[in-house]
């Protein structure tokens, strides 16, 4: 028997798609302050709408950027609560000139929903949003306790959450968190992300010289901070993508030869993967780990820029005063943040070669995330996955950094779900995003689903 | 007994100081566009002194940039040709707040000019052209052929007076040319630059993927275009400065043991130069080698930039799909541009790190020169320098380029006698340059007796 919600949800489906499509056409871009008001507006929207579906306590919570979106319901006694998590924020549309449609306008092609936000994150909002208002409805209340958390930060780095999380967990309490901001590893292909790589983000600062100099008069005496970069850089990591920072790797927690296995049987082409996706001569890292593995449960080093000197067109033969690299690294579980900068300082320090001095900065960081597989909630949410989808969810990892992930870990003492249903070619953060309009709807069902599940 | 034009010179110093603030006080910037009238306004000026004080032919010569500037006066048959160069274009002033005077405002202070050209170039063009008409009026003629050819592009690159170099050699013909575009290496010290090092600028870039990549979903398998130019970087040389490219030093011609010999007895103190002039922890280059033939006779090779990425506050976690790196070596007598480019380019090639894609080019050349200390123009020039100053002129290298002096070399056949009278504290290309007055004055009585000596 089709459960009553998920049978409101159909009868409502093209409701539900009206709204989502209003929401879409504010353009809460957060990281231009000319957006600030579509923002603002965006919050509101929602606000309105979670009190509208019966969500009590709802408000705007102010932080230093974009406000948060709170809402609950705690009328389940004896039921455990989740915390929802989404961000109504969205990344800034240029190249304008590579839409097909507008970004801000949205419009339905292929079986997909074109605008900006559609899968990231404003789809999924909207999917959790009328998952609730679906439960409301047919259960007069909810199977569980609910709270609703959404951000306007999360493309500018979400600082406003993590404060707030950090600061009144108690005003948070919950069991578990459902974080719908992820996406399927294949179209039609129930997925969850149990595992997220931390990261630390620094400046290598190189100091030579007291001004900059003339390469003609001073090449051959100054130091040049670029070469003491290339050469600190090449120090900590080698050809093959080996990381050489004594002690780096020593306490991953490698994953299980179970899930080693799973994800052989992923449906994953390297080749395919190369030439689509990286668009490279070659793939490159660690020589004894697949892809996957590579990207999902090794840590790696890169760098992202390198500020200084000389950078217009033609030519400048200065040597530069200072150069900065901007190095990050990213954490597998078993590894934390705060050994890493630890270990990675020391190690520069070593390095710093003859007649410069060296400042290692640290800009940001987030802890790496592990879910087990076995956790009841997880369990709950591959029950209600089969039945919506019809097949067995995967479980995969994500090389990236949901920062708020480890906040809530460490800061509500509460696992997350992270069950979201983008699919890897919505172009988020590029020309042309898009969600999949089965993908909405289905996730609508997964999310009802999984909260009954939840319940019980 | 002191020759009659240096007598004129002294009795007219007054008039020729007034003059030179009267050119300095045009802002002739050639890199900023709208500084292009007085470019032309300063040519302008040139030439009418220049047709003033008796020279013939007197004219502006188009250029794509800023104007030529050319006269000539060819009577004295069976005498040598000299060939007068200096640049009537100026540096920009900023930071404009740190001049203690305005900059095209000339002021007297401390047996100082202020301004900004007053070293660089003007004080010396202006020098040249006061030696010549103390020698016209004294001598009623001149002791020798004179042409003198002033440029407005020196410090954008000089294109316009090479291309004319270039394509004009039979309108230049001359048996040497002087150059006072150098400085004395101490104060009261008579010097002559009889060697300058090339140079080659390149660009090295290199390209990975086929698309900016986020860090967190790709590092571990996508190459990183940074690390391959640190890699290619620190291929190329080794902490100890040593060039690893084969055969870089081969065709080098090392100086003379009487030349370092002289180099020796330079005041000349590493760790006064280290404190006060560089103002590193260490200074670094060759071991084996003294600073002065680490700057002046070794090749060296540079970053000067490393554009590409993310350069802005905080943090991005991008894998640039390219980056660049701005390359530059300077090059010793012996050496030519075209067979290091052709090892570098080759060189760099081998270095090329798995997944990448790299494309060198080459941006700007000058070559190597070296004059000999017994050419008779040298010799005349020690001569005039002893009696003006009293003292042994000094033979010093620089570790600078001047591409003129290659190009009058490579299309003239003329060697370039390097005669200038700034000193290293004259703060060219920074704020609060000046001219030390008495150089001004023993300059144009240097000029003049060179050019009587050099006439005999």
């Amino acid at each position: 028997m089709t459960s009553p919600a998920v049978e409101f949800a159909r009868q409502n489906y093209p409701r539900f798609l009206d709204e989502l499509k209003a929401l879409l056409r504010i353009p809460s871009i957060s990281t231009l302050p000319e957006h600030n008001s579509d923002c603002r507006k965006a919050a509101e929207v929602l606000v309105a709408e979670l009190k509208r579906i019966g969500m009590e306590n709802t408000r705007i919570i102010e932080t230093e950027v974009h406000p948060l979106v709170y809402a609950d319901w705690l009328h389940a006694p004896g039921k455990p609560t989740v915390l929802c998590y989404g961000h109504y924020d969205v990344q800034p549309t240029d190249p304008l000139d590579e839409w097909l449609t507008p970004p801000f306008e949205p419009t339905e092609r292929d079986g997909n929903l074109y605008a900006r936000g559609s899968a990231d994150d404003k789809g999924q909002v909207w999917a959790q949003i009328k998952a609730i208002e679906s439960l409301m409805v047919a259960h007069k209340g909810l199977p569980l306790n609910v709270r609703v958390l959404l951000e306007g930060d999360e493309e500018v780095g979400g600082e406003g959450i993590a404060t707030y999380v950090a600061t009144k967990p108690a005003d948070l309490k919950c069991d578990f968190a459902l974080i719908s901001d992820t996406e399927l590893f294949a179209p039609g292909l129930p997925t969850l992300c149990v595992g997220l790589r931390g990261m630390i983000y620094t400046e290598l600062e190189v100091r030579g010289a007291k001004q900059d100099l003339h390469s003609g008069m001073y090449g051959g005496a100054a130091p040049n901070p670029f070469f003491a970069l290339a050469e600190i850089l090449t120090g900590l990591k080698d050809k093959n993508g080996h990381i050489l920072i004594p002690g780096f790797y020593d306490d991953i927690i490698p994953p299980s030869p179970e899930e080693l296995a799973a994800w052989k049987s992923l449906p994953f082409d390297e080749e395919h993967y190369r030439k689509t996706e990286v668009g490279s001569r070659e793939l490159v890292g660690e020589a004894g780990f697949s892809v996957l593995e590579r990207t999902w449960a090794r840590p790696t080093l890169e760098v992202h820029g390198i500020p200084g000197g000389f950078v217009g067109a033609g030519a400048k033969t200065v040597i530069p005063a200072k150069a900065l690299a901007k190095v990050s690294m990213r954490l597998v579980p078993g590894m934390t943040t705060a050994k890493a900068f630890s270990l990675y300082k020391n190690y520069v320090d070593l390095l710093k070669p003859a007649g410069v001095d060296v400042e290692v900065r640290l800009i940001h960081t987030g802890e790496p995330s592990l879910i087990r597989v076995d956790n009841p909630y997880i369990q709950a949410a591959t029950t209600a996955l089969h039945e919506v989808w019809g097949k067995d969810t995967v479980f995969i990892r994500s090389g990236g950094s949901i920062p708020i992930v480890g906040d809530f870990d460490r800061h509500l003492g509460a696992p997350s779900v992270m069950m979201g249903f983008g699919l890897p070619d919505d172009n988020i953060h590029a020309p042309n995003e898009k969600f999949h309009l089965k993908n909405f709807s289905l996730g609508i069902e997964s999310l009802i689903r999984f909260m009954e599940e939840a319940g019980n």
